[in-house]
């Protein structure tokens, strides 16, 4: 019965890197992206590629978790955990979708920053999800934790002065909607990195 | 025992069926309301109406679930399939709230695309949750969720195409503003859709 | 053995109870900053107080919840609740922040209004928690839950007509921006209000 468990628990570690290694290509592009300036067709193909392929492994992680009787760690933690990494994956490719709808230019001091931010976030979240293969040595995975929570509250602060300097500084209110949109998504997606947190530290604590 | 229990195993699907019924009822009424062009407060109380009974059907839910040993399915996707109908007719209400508090005339092409897609996708939910009454026989179930993440994507492209459209040739801030809302809204309702699918896939899943 | 637990059990009581106490000083600090009517530095900095002293409450009950075996009521209960808790107090937060990041005068008759409502509302979600260690003796509880249901009722009613009065009258499309957005968020502290009754009826129909 043993070898029968082993290999379907560890193929959850397995499922986990993948998904959390699309995570980290897309927040990575996204950020090249940005800096580099402009959105195309090709890139957003880019970024719907790396989303398809992500929500492959995801799907994969909610059929075993229906199929499997034991379990690395909590059903719960674990269906929470494939669902916050998917939308990490998600809001990387909404907003690469509305910078082109919106005809932005990403090129844009705020958002270059805000993109250097969230690509440190999603590495961090690569580094505690790849660290739970080894959670009875948990303390890479606690240092990465603090890592993710700081970069949200920077997140919330950068996203405060640049909605001041938004209303301050632009007239246009069209403009004010759009980057609005974006500003907001970004942070959001900073939300969601700390939401693994949340998965990620309560599965440490049940297994300590 | 077995008396005692079958019965309440049977009203879950009996529930479920009345409460879809509301949430295709509600879509129908929304549709045929924005090819006619106009909400007036007839309307608004025909739709709060259909929410008001749906609203008994989910608490019927609720509370048959918490005092109800044995279930057809987990109790966890009872409860999540109770709330995501639910949630299908509150977003019908609320759109068509929007559409009378911003006063716009609802017979915009846009929309009455919409409607017609949501339409379809809560007739293929009300199919797929009625074929769990014979979940042995998954076909038609899988046949309806495929259709309702086919509309679902439809969705998505309906909305950035309205949204680049909106933002090209739309010149009031505030029509965009207000056209905005109710096209992502229109666009969620289709999501609502789709995570219903989620919650059906889980079922049978559980069931194979 | 006994002794082992009870003491646990009550703890999570006189958690919850320190935890409703922060939302009650958020929505009262916000009521009266609202009829003041102004938000400067001070006042921000005490809502974060208040929000960083719920966290730690927050995050000792997600804590014990974790590490106890026996709880006074279901686990997932428990987390439900403390987190509605937390989303009061942190949407409390979100709006003052918002009133000076936007440089909105807070003293505007409808928001004066709503703070009142959001006030009695928590003033509600106080009592009714609070009679969670009293569950045996439902009564005050459900007094409560019908209160903040009727609150949540009134928000709706006045965010619809504020909403149509706002577009009515207001000429500049980012007044409207940023007002449409502090009254959505007020209506939405009414409704996490509400999803604390959810929470609370759940414990109560499984205790009956």
């Amino acid at each position: 019965m043993l070898f029968r468990f082993l290999p379907k628990e560890f193929s959850f570690f397995d499922l986990f890197d993948k998904q959390v290694d699309y995570a980290v290509d897309a927040s990575n592009y996204f950020k090249d992206l940005v800096s580099k300036g402009s959105v195309n067709d090709a890139s957003l193909e880019k970024i719907k590629d790396i989303e398809h392929q992500g929500d492959d492994v995801a799907h994969d992680i909610f059929d075993n978790l229906n199929k499997t009787f034991i379990t690395p760690f909590d059903r719960e933690d674990i269906h929470a955990l494939a669902k916050e990494l998917d939308n990490i994956i998600d809001m990387v490719n909404t907003i690469t979708s509305r910078l082109k709808i919106y005809k932005l230019s990403p090129n844009d001091k705020n958002l270059v920053e805000f993109a250097a931010v969230i690509s440190d976030s999603v590495g961090a979240v690569a580094c505690a999800v790849k660290g739970l293969r080894h959670s009875k040595n948990p303390k890479a995975i606690q240092e990465s934790c603090v890592e993710i929570n700081r970069l949200e509250n920077v997140g919330d602060s950068m996203r405060d002065a640049i909605f001041a300097e938004l209303f301050e500084k632009t007239k246009d209110p069209v403009a004010i909607i759009k980057w609005k949109e974006i500003y907001q998504d970004a942070e959001t997606l900073l939300d969601i990195c700390e939401d693994v947190t949340h998965v990620v530290g309560a599965i440490l604590l049940k297994q300590a």
